[in-house]
């Protein structure tokens, strides 16, 4: 067991590497002279030793207005009381992932998040991630794409509407009256189906759709023209998609709470952000129609 | 004590509401056209029988760009387990209090905050509250201002250094090397000396100062000219006052979880903001000089 758990968690470290460069190259090729900025970094485990680390790569474009795109591998020892909440034995963790964020600047391209990672706990071995778009302009045929992709990724698996309940349900921002901060996708947390090698292929096969769950829309809606009031609009969403990742996204707050690499998780943050009081689109607006799709639906 | 007690609330609902309109009128003399939005709201208590209310102030003018200068007195039963975490006996809680953030737009003139509060539960009462200076700029004269006349208001009483150090302590981004949001002030909860007739003059009498704490730097600097980069560090600077008012402030955290008035809370944000991987200033420019201000020193 241990040989093969080794290789696969080798197999799913380059997978996340492999994804890594993929979308870096994707980016680069749509955003010609976009900046990239690098940074490998290193962490220490609870008791001072070598814990794995990461490579953080942070975009800023013309089109990309912000995004990071970043994989890291961690594992060592954890603190006790922090284990014993974990699923699986003992205090040793082992995790790898993707995690990415992508906050154009045109208001017409939507933002999109994801992660996929990979995570071993002594007699546990387990998967979480998933995919949800933010955008800001009623583009309706683009939410249909985006949810299709990841249905057609996840239905021979047969758990498409459970991945996809688990995200409308997660990306909320339960102060502001339920309403979520995009249109929702999907995701799933502790996957654990009792056939590691099963469960492997799936999160690398359906991780593979990313890309093309999202850089079509990009490409349809790169050179549309915006308004000040798409601006507007997206400026104020991007405030709620700060108050989601600072209030309530576990990921997040797991990660500053555990002395993690501040600018690696905050480079989650959209670049500009407005916050009003009362904060509303006008009645009868493109924007106010946008609002109804902050609930879930069936795609 | 009980009409003596009833006396004292009546006292401080009225010194709060007068306190609101001072700081209004002031606001609306130095920025003639303000626009002044202004909510009465009402709440119920835990059993859905009336809990108070108050009146939320949102200002949107030229000098002082967005603000919120709220009061609120709120009354009735509480959820018992939470009642049992509190100072006192029982499941009825009276709190009033003003709170008021002010965010300028002249990066030249620095935001503000306070509030201050008094709070019964059975057999106790106590008071909160505080003021403190968000700057971005590095004036030091008016910090020095500031400081001193907090500690003119507070050394009569003997807590100065005591509330100077809380407060020092309390408004820290723990997560960003422990800079704090701005340049402190003076900071201070559940405080009961035994003797209710003292305390609640002592806390009037503080508040009284924050007329005086603030407006002259106001009037000092509103017609200062200002640099692009001068509002790139006043942008990013709102950026880190946003992260600590959504991840480490009590009162926010507690107002969204108890199902609080979400735009009265969260109308502390500043309208505009900016996140950027890895921001800092300039070395050698006067922002970088201003990071120094925001760790503790003594003034």
């Amino acid at each position: 067991m241990n040989e093969y758990l080794n290789t696969l968690k080798e197999r799913f470290t380059s997978h996340v590497k492999n994804l890594q460069n993929q979308i870096t190259t994707r980016m680069q090729s749509l955003d010609s002279n976009i900046e990239l900025n690098e940074d490998l970094w290193n962490r220490q485990d609870h008791y001072g030793n070598d814990g794995g680390g990461g490579i953080t790569r942070a975009f800023k474009g013309k089109i990309f207005e912000n995004a990071g795109v970043n994989t890291s591998v961690v594992y060592g020892k954890i603190n006790p009381d922090f284990a014993q909440k974990l699923q699986g034995s003992g205090d040793e963790l082992w995790a790898t992932g993707i995690s990415l964020i992508i906050h154009p600047f045109n208001p017409r391209v939507p933002t999109v998040h994801a992660n996929f990672r990979m995570i071993h706990q002594g007699d546990k071995c387990w998967f979480g991630g998933g995919a949800d778009l933010t955008p800001f302009y009623p583009h309706e045929e683009d939410f249909h794409y985006f949810h299709n992709v990841w249905k057609k990724a996840c239905e021979p698996y047969g758990l498409y509407p459970e991945m996809k309940k688990t995200c409308d349900e997660y990306f909320v921002n339960h102060h502001r009256g339920g309403e979520m901060r995009g249109i929702g996708g999907i995701f799933f947390d502790h996957y654990n189906s009792g056939d590691l090698e099963k469960d492997f292929n799936m999160v690398v096969d359906i991780s593979n759709h990313f890309i093309e769950s999202y850089f079509p829309i990009v490409e349809k809606r790169i050179n549309e023209k915006f308004t000040d009031d798409d601006v507007d609009f997206q400026l104020h969403r991007h405030g709620r998609y700060v108050e989601f990742n600072l209030l309530h996204d576990r990921g997040t707050l797991f990660g500053l709470k555990t002395n993690g690499r501040t600018d690696s998780i905050l480079i989650s943050l959209p670049h500009r952000c407005n916050f009003s009081y009362q904060y509303a689109p006008k009645e009868g607006s493109v924007h106010h129609k946008m609002m109804d799709y902050y609930f879930p639906k069936e795609w």
